[in-house]
C-alpha cells in the first residue's frame, strides 16, 4: 500500500479519492455515478426527497473520541433517518468532507467505510453517488441525502390529529447517556458502557421501520431531544402532544446502571429521565397514528390532544433539546 | 430592525434563520420546502441531476474581497454550472452553511440574497429548498443542487468524437485576472477593471445557453481551467483534443489591458493567455458539437481528434489549473 501512513495532500487529491471511492458499493437506482459534472439517479416517480446535515469537528464530534469510521457512519445514519421520517427509502448521498492539512488518507478509507456500512446496515438502497474534498482549519462533513417516495405521500409534521397515538421507534437517551460517559474525566466508565457509546458514535435509526410506517398521520426525526422534537411536530400540526411518563420507564431502565456508575464516581446525581426527554442524537423516529394502528417495532408512549404545547403526564414539558447554533 | 448588528448566535439560530429564509422566492416544483425533516421536489420524469461543491475561507475566499453577497451568489453559481453541463435545468438547492461566533444577521441575510440574485439571473427555475447552520472556525458553504433531465439524455463528458468542434459558452481568463488583480498590493488596480473582478466576484455560468446546447456530443463546466478541464474531456471520451490558438484571440484581447496596468505597476510580465488557459472559475461550458451543429452563443475553439492529449495548435498542453486540495 503505496500511501500508508501519507497525507491526502502528499498523496494528492486525485490518488486519495481514487481509493477512497473504490469503497463504495453501486446501486441500480444511480444512472450516472461521480465522475461527471452530476451525478444522474433515478425514482419511482417524478419527485424526489433531499435534505442536508452537516458535523463540525469540536462542536458536533472530537477526533480523540470518534474514528473515521465513526463519523462517516454516524454522517450517513443522520441523514438517512431524515430521509426515511418523510417515508422514503433512502437512494443516495452527496458527501462535502472538508479535511486538515495532516488528515491521512487512511483515516479518509476508515471514513468511506463508515459511510458504507451505515449504507449497508441502515439502507441498502442507497449509494454515494458524488462528493467533494477540500481543505480547512476543522473536519467537517455536510452530508445531501436523497430518497424515493414509491409513489406514496410524504409523511409530514403537520399531519397529527387529536385521537391519535404517538409512539417512538429506536432508542431514547441512549447517546445521550453515551455522550455524557464519553466526556466524563473517568474514562474507564465509557468502556464498560459499549452500547451507549455506540449509539453516541454510530447512531443507528431503524430505517426499514420508518419505511413500513408510512401510513403515519406524522413522522419526524428524534434529532435533537424528544421534548424539543414533540414540541416541533406538536407546533407543526396545531395539536397538544402528551406523553406518558410509564410509557418512558423502559427507556430509563436500561439507562440506571449507567447513571448509577456515574453518580459512584463523581457523586453526581443523573436522572436517565433527563436523557430520554432532553437528550438528542438518537435518531429515532417519533410518529403519530390513527388509533390502533400502531405498527410493530413503533412503542406507544402517549397521544395527541385537541390543544397546543407538550405535557409529560399533566407536566409542561420544557422545549429542551440540542441547539446546533447556541450549543 | 431588531436585529440590527446583533450576530446569529445573540438573536438565536431560529429567528435568524426566518429571517434569512424570508429572502427566498418558492418554484412550482418545491412540493415541501424547508422546515420538515426534508424537502420534496417534482422532476419531469424519473430521474433527477445532483452535485455538491464547497467554499471554504481562506482557501477558495477572503471575507475582506467577498461579500455576503458574493459569496452566496458564486457559492449557487458554480453549482447551477454543474447542474446545467448535464444538460438539466435547475431545480432545487439545498445549502449547509458554517459561520462563526461573531458572523452577524446582516452578513447572512446579505449571504442569502446573494443566493436567491444568482437564482433570479441564471436559473429562475431553482430555489433554496433546505440548509444547514452551523459554527465552525471558518466560513463554509456547501451547495448541493439539482436538475431535471426534462425527458433528455443528460449531456455527458465521454460523448466527445473524433470530427466533432470544440466549443465555448461563457468567458474564459477574465476570473483568474479578477483574482490577480483583487490580490495585487496596490488595491487601486482592481477598482479599475471591475469586470474583472465581478467574475471573479460573482461568476455568471450562461446556464440558459447550456440548456440550449442539450444535443451536444459532450459539455462540462469549466471551473478549474480550460486546459485542465479538456485534459478531463479528452480522456473520457478517450479522444485528443486540439485548440486553435488563433480562436483564443478574442479572449486574449478584453485581458490585455489589465495585464498591462499590472507590469506598469510592478513591472512584473503576465501573458493574459496564461489567464484563458489556465485560470479557473469562469464556470464557462466546454462542449463538443458534430460539425456545423455549434449553437448561437458557442463559439469554436478547437476540434476533436483521433489520439489522445490535449494540443494548442501544435504545442501539448499541460493539464494545470487549480487544484481544491493542493493549491
Amino acid at each position: 500500500m503505496i500511501y500508508e501512513g501519507k497525507s491526502v495532500i502528499e498523496l494528492g487529491e486525485r490518488a486519495a479519492l481514487a481509493q477512497t471511492v473504490s469503497h463504495f458499493k453501486p446501486v441500480s437506482s444511480t444512472l450516472v455515478g461521480s465522475g461527471d459534472d452530476s451525478a444522474v439517479i433515478s425514482v419511482s416517480d417524478s419527485r424526489f426527497v433531499v435534505t442536508t446535515d452537516s458535523m463540525v469537528e469540536g462542536r458536533d464530534f472530537r477526533l480523540e473520541f470518534s474514528s473515521g469510521f465513526d463519523l462517516g457512519y454516524k454522517a450517513a445514519a443522520t441523514n438517512l433517518a431524515d430521509v426515511a421520517a418523510m417515508g422514503a427509502q433512502p437512494i443516495s448521498l452527496v458527501v462535502a468532507l472538508l479535511i486538515k492539512p495532516d488528515t491521512k488518507v487512511s483515516w479518509l478509507e476508515d471514513f468511506a467505510k463508515g459511510l458504507q456500512a451505515a449504507l449497508d446496515e441502515l439502507a441498502p438502497s442507497a449509494a454515494i453517488v458524488g462528493g467533494d474534498l477540500a481543505i480547512a482549519n476543522q473536519i467537517v462533513v455536510a452530508v445531501t441525502a436523497h430518497g424515493d417516495l414509491q409513489g406514496k405521500p410524504p409523511v409530514l409534521r403537520t399531519g397529527a390529529k387529536p385521537g391519535d397515538q404517538l409512539a417512538v421507534a429506536g432508542t431514547l437517551g441512549k447517546a445521550a447517556a453515551g455522550l455524557q460517559l464519553i466526556l466524563h474525566p473517568d474514562q474507564t466508565l465509557a468502556a464498560s458502557y459499549p452500547e451507549l457509546v455506540g449509539t453516541q458514535l454510530r447512531p443507528t435509526p431503524p430505517v426499514a421501520l420508518a419505511l413500513s410506517a408510512s401510513f403515519a398521520s406524522a413522522m419526524m426525526d428524534v434529532s435533537d431531544s424528544l421534548a424539543l422534537d414533540a414540541h416541533r411536530l406538536a407546533e407543526a400540526s396545531g395539536v397538544m402532544i402528551r406523553i406518558n411518563k410509564k410509557d418512558l420507564l423502559g427507556y430509563v431502565a436500561v439507562l440506571e446502571q449507567a447513571a448509577q456508575s456515574i453518580t459512584a464516581r463523581d457523586g453526581s446525581v443523573v436522572d436517565p429521565l433527563d436523557w430520554v426527554l432532553f437528550g438528542g442524537e438518537d435518531h429515532s423516529f417519533l410518529a403519530s397514528f390513527p388509533a390502533g394502528e400502531v405498527p410493530k417495532g413503533f412503542r406507544v408512549i402517549g397521544s395527541i390532544e385537541a390543544g397546543r404545547g407538550v405535557f409529560l403526564d399533566e407536566l409542561s414539558l420544557p422545549a429542551q433539546g440540542w441547539d446546533s447554533v447556541s450549543s
